[in-house]
Parts: structure tokens; C-alpha cells; sequence
């Protein structure tokens, strides 16, 4: 008979996980999952880009890469990291990563010990909790309001002698899954906080920001890593999902030289490199100028189906619950009365044709659930209104 | 100050890298990659399938997929495991995984806690070796004859009560760095041995074992896992590296399904998924027929060059040197005088413009060092010869 390892034991098939296959069902109208529309994919730039594509870079492609990352991608990538505000000096190092859901679990490995302490938002991304558990953390959730995490209970967990963090993880821009956007003076305020704090790493995890619905919110999703000092142990985490394609497998991880030189180090052993035949893709698509188009399709794109979900809810949802408006993204977090389980209200929602993600899913301490999360990102303008009337006949019947 | 963890701790940029970035100088004669030549990938069978791939399946590519892998790919995997011999009924799952290398990691962190030991031939693979470390694994090697690795040896560490393997990690065809094929005697042998210790798992790594050189040998490559039980506690790593490309990042796990679940779930929290890019790819690849004509143009070229370095070998090694016969694969294992240390080999071969892998990087006990590998795969024909007598040479100053 085999025996697991410690962290094997612990895992096991998530119920989310079940439920999130009920809402794979053509049939259903599915909020659930947090990913594009295959309609929204820059497909005519990847046929220019590949039809145009010389044959030695090609054969580059097929080929292993340099854990790092392949050279001319961490080149066009630093260039893009700059003109968002982004240190990328030589105090910094830059680790091309099997998406951010690797960086995540790369930070995990470098930085933590079974039994050691992380601290997030409550909600937070459910693909951090589980990466954050197979290492063996306990999390501690910190409540948001509209502005972030709260700066007291923050303070108080960073102060907590026995909880002791060893890191704080934050996704401050269009907040998976709380939609929410952290103010100016809020992350100034968590930042100043963290600085007191130089034992504790802060990853900030940043894959919406460019998803903003107003031009005018530009200047508001500025990540904390590009207001911090370029020696603050803040590490900062992105993705190509969001910008060019999820099944690219294709995210990074910008931070401090030393955290992200044992990160590459840990990679080595993880998968050797990311796929060089994606990132050559990534590159040229950089390159030849095909990211800001594609942004202005895709902002009022997701900006047109917030507005249909938003505009659905407030018609149809009794008194009582409320939602985020998110500014730009993919998510609205509905919160019901602290009397309702989102999980009934999902039994009853998937019979009538209508899925989302129960709220315990985005809980790192695994205890709330009235609360429940709606992804406009992947569903067609057309069928939004029905999937958020279903929902609310669903809330209603177990409300009434 | 941020503290690393203990697995991190003992992480650091090895030798070998360095040695391995010095062999990467264009101007240098290497052995050192264990990769294809940039010429060898089939480059035409891709321009074939993107160019004629329906507009759906591109969008399918840029999307997430399941953790398990794309299904197509999965299926089109399976007949070709089966048409192997390999066992993929209801008994086995098979997990797509970021290369062969993540396969391995997977196994690790589902099966090896600290100080677990694992027991592999000497010399083995590096990146097993690094990946088995970096879970805080100890190694012990036993040696290998030109059948395999030795049954005495093996049947010894498995009944050390102090030892107690958790695991055996075994690459029986066309041994990566040894180039050994294993007898099919042996390979019965070392089932035998194991099926009366069903509280370790057999780790089987096969990337190698198309690329034989002679079609007589193709009944000899047959995989450990397809001749034991299906409930046998075996896991058996195949990878595309060898036979599509390593920029794709594929590779797979076949197991027993207790096992390979739990690997999946491990994967979830890794990377989410693979490239579903290079996962579309590869299943074209496989339903059109690419495989069968690429493995035919690659097994003559593989042979042509081996041909060439063993021929160099012959008529320019000094007396006193040994090196092994392979069938298949990529390698030559080169042994020296115990008295030569192969750092020294390597220093004074550099000067004069060759390369390869000095020994200890395959030692999984790091002690030994007066063998290093020589990879016939990545090397021009026309180069061989010249970077033989190189390292001849260097030899030759050392040993009078």
C-alpha cells in the first residue's frame, strides 16, 4: 500500500470543483468560471503572427528555453512592466511563469513552512488558497470595504505575536473576486503598514488592471509594487490570460533579486521552463503593437456586460441583498443575508438553468458562505438578463 | 528581513549551470544538451496543422482547459499508449502534464515528505534528481551493468530497514546519462523485486524509447509498466520533448488512478492546466499521422551521429578509458581512471573549444565525478569528430 506525503493527504477533489462541472453544462447560463469568451481571442493576430513567422524562430519555439524565460520576451515584457510604472532595474528580476497560478505557487515554495501564516483579503482567489494549503499555510481572511482591505485589521494581524505572518497577499485592482478597487490613499496606507513590517513579503497579484471600463480610472490602477521602494519585499504577479489568451500558460513574477532568483531556482525542478512556443507567440505579440488594440476591443466589451449584469440585478434582486459595482474586470460579489447558504441558492439556481461560484470557495478560512460570486466576463450580452433573473427567482424562493 | 523556507534554504544555482552556460557559447563544440537540433523539429507538420486548423479549435487553444489535459489530446494519447502496449483502461488515469519534468515533481510532492528516501540507478537524470531535492528527498544510487541497474544492489536498498525507499525512480531504455538499454531478463528481475515491496512505487521514466536505432530492437523497448499488473504500484513519465518538441512543454503520467489523481490535484494548485495551445497541436499531430514519419526521419539521424562519436571514440580515446554502446536515445557515458576527475576534463576541454556534462551533476549521492556525458542529439555531423578529439585531447594532458 503507498503512503502520501503530508501534503497529499490533505488534498482532496474540492466540492467547488464538483459544482464547477454542473455549470460546465452548455445548457446552463454559467457566471461560474473567471475566463474570456472564446469569441474575444486575438485570433487574426496570432495568424498574422504565426503566418508571417521566420522558420528559425519557429524552431526556437519548439525548442527548451532558459528557465528565466525566453530572452526577447523578458525584453519586450520589461519594456511593457516599465510603461506601466513597474521597477525593472537590476535590483529587480523578472521569471516568465506556467501562468500566475505558478508564480503563486513558486512564492509558496521559496517562502513557506507547514504551519506558517499567510494573510489575504477575505474574499480572496481561490487558485491562491489552494496553492497557499499544498504548501501547508493557514490563512487568515481580513474583511474589504468598497475602498480594500481594512488598514486596522491588517494592522492588527501583522501586530498578532501568535499568527505571525510570513506573507500578505492582495489582488488590489478589480479584486478576484470582490470586483473591488482599492483607492489611492488605501494602498498608500497598506503600504506604509507593510513597510513597518520588512520580515513579511507582500505578493501582489495583478491580472485585471488593465481591464479598466473609464479611461479615467487609468491613473487609479497603479499597482502598490510600483508606488513601494525598489527594496521592499514586495513581489508582484501578472498574467497573458487576461491580455492575450489563459491557454497560452503564460504569466511572471517581477520582485526583489533574491525571492525571485530562488523562485527560478525552484522552477527549474517544477517544469524546467515555461512553453517556449507560447512565449515566442507572446513576444511578437508585444512587438508588432497588438496588445493596445485588443485592449480597446476588450474594455468596452466587459464594460457593456457589467452594465447588462449590474443594471439585471438592481432590477431583479429583492431588498436585502447587495453587490459590488466593479469598475472594470470580470466580477460581481453578491451578498445575502447572513441567514442564507449561497449553496442552496445554487441547488436551486442550476435546476432552473443558472450557475456562479458558491462564496465558501473564495473563503481562505473556509467558514462564511452567504455570499456568491457572478463572472460576466465569459457569458454573451444576450443571455446575461436571464441568468441574473434565474439567480434572484432562485434567492427569492429560499428568501420568501 | 524575509526568511526563506527550509526547501528554499537549500536551493542554489549549481555548478552545472554554470558549466552549462559556458557550453552554451556558439562558438563551442557542445555535448552538453540533451536536446534536438534546431533543424530536426518537424516544422512543416506545424505549418500543416495551424494553417488548416478551423477557427473554433484556434479559440478552444487560447482558452484554459482541464487540469487532466485536453480531451481530444487525452484520447488521442490513450490509442497511442495502448498501441505501445501500455495499460489505459479504467484501472489508470493519465494526467497531461508541463513536461516530463512537472510529471516528476507531481510524484514528488504527492509521494515524498522530508527525509524520505528514494533509490535511483548511478549515474540518473538531473532534473529528477533536483526535483526529488527540492522536496527534501535523500538518493541513494545503485550502480548499473550494461543490462541495467544491478538486482543485488537493488533488493539490498529495498531491504535496508534503516533506508526504507519510498520510492524507485528507473530509466530502463536508452538510460539518460548512461545511454543503457535494459535486458528484457533484468527488467523482469527488477519487476519481480519490486512487486514483493508493493509499499514503493516505481517511478518510470521513458522519454527515449522510440528512438531506437535498429527496428530490431523495437521489441526490446517495451516499458516496465506494460509488463507489470495494472494494480502494481507503477508510474510511468512519457514526454513530446523527444518525439514533437520541448517548447511544446508536454509530457504525461500514466498510473494507477489513486496515484495520478492525486497528482492532479497537486497540478491544479501548480499551473491550473498546460498549454492548451501546444496540447491542440500535439492531438493534430498525433491524428494526422505526423508521428510515424517524424520518428522515421529521426531514428537514422540519432544513429548517424551516435555512429560518428562512437567511431571518433574508438580511434581517438587514450587506453584506460571506457564508454557505453547505446541503441537509442541521445547520450554516450564516458568513464574515466578514478584517479581523473572529470571538472578538470571539462576545464581543459573548454579552453580548446568542446563541451559536455561533467559526471557528478548524474551522481544522486554527489560524490562521484570521473565519468561525464557526452549528448550526440544537438551536434552537427560534420562537428562530432572535431569535439571528440578535443576532449581526447584533454584527456590525453591529464592522464600523462
Amino acid at each position: 500500500m503507498i503512503q502520501f506525503s503530508e501534503s497529499a493527504k490533505n488534498m482532496r477533489s474540492s466540492e467547488i470543483r464538483r459544482l464547477m462541472s454542473l455549470a460546465a453544462d452548455p445548457t446552463i447560463i454559467s457566471f461560474a468560471g473567471g475566463m474570456p469568451n472564446n469569441s474575444l481571442f486575438p485570433i487574426d493576430a496570432i495568424d498574422e503572427i504565426y503566418s508571417t513567422m521566420p522558420l528559425a524562430e519557429k524552431q526556437v519555439a519548439c525548442q527548451y528555453g532558459p528557465t528565466q524565460g525566453y530572452p526577447p520576451l523578458l525584453q519586450s515584457l520589461k519594456s511593457y512592466l516599465a510603461s506601466r510604472g513597474l521597477p525593472v532595474d537590476d535590483s529587480q528580476s523578472v521569471l516568465i511563469t506556467t501562468g500566475a497560478q505558478q508564480a503563486i505557487s513558486l512564492m509558496s515554495k521559496v517562502l513557506i513552512d507547514p504551519q506558517d501564516r499567510i494573510v489575504t483579503e477575505y474574499p480572496s482567489f481561490i487558485g491562491a488558497i489552494a496553492a497557499f494549503k499544498s504548501y501547508g499555510a493557514i490563512l487568515k481572511g481580513i474583511d474589504m470595504d468598497g475602498e480594500g482591505i481594512s488598514v486596522d485589521g491588517l494592522a492588527r494581524a501583522l501586530e498578532d505575536r501568535f499568527l505571525k505572518p510570513k506573507m500578505v497577499y492582495l489582488n488590489p485592482v478589480f479584486q478576484n473576486p470582490a470586483g473591488t478597487m482599492y483607492s489611492k490613499k488605501r494602498k498608500q496606507e497598506v503600504l506604509d503598514l507593510l513597510l513597518s513590517h520588512n520580515e513579511v513579503c507582500l505578493l501582489e497579484d495583478d491580472p485585471y488592471s488593465e481591464l479598466y471600463f473609464e479611461e479615467k480610472d487609468k491613473d487609479l490602477v497603479v499597482p502598490l509594487k510600483a508606488m513601494a521602494s525598489k527594496d521592499a519585499p514586495v513581489c508582484y504577479v501578472g498574467t497573458f490570460a487576461k491580455i492575450f489568451g489563459p491557454g497560452m500558460r503564460l504569466g511572471w513574477l517581477l520582485g526583489p533579486r533574491d525571492i525571485v532568483d530562488k523562485c527560478e531556482l525552484a522552477k527549474q525542478s517544477m517544469d524546467a521552463c515555461s512553453s517556449t512556443f507560447t512565449q515566442v507567440l507572446a513576444d511578437e505579440y508585444f512587438r508588432r503593437g497588438k496588445l493596445a488594440p485588443y485592449l480597446a476591443m476588450l474594455r468596452p466589451t466587459y464594460k457593456r456586460r457589467a452594465d447588462i449584469m449590474l443594471s439585471a440585478l438592481e432590477s431583479l434582486m429583492p431588498a436585502g441583498i447587495s453587490w459590488t459595482k466593479p469598475r472594470g474586470g470580470f466580477y460581481v460579489w453578491v451578498t445575502l443575508p447572513e441567514t442564507l447558504d449561497s449553496s442552496d441558492v445554487f441547488s436551486a439556481a442550476i435546476k432552473q438553468g443558472a450557475a456562479f461560484v458558491i462564496g465558501n470557495a473564495f473563503d481562505p478560512e473556509e467558514k462564511r458562505n452567504n455570499c456568491f460570486r457572478l463572472a460576466f466576463s465569459h457569458t454573451p450580452e444576450d443571455k446575461i438578463e436571464q441568468g441574473v433573473r434565474t439567480i434572484a427567482q432562485a434567492v427569492k424562493q429560499l428568501l420568501f
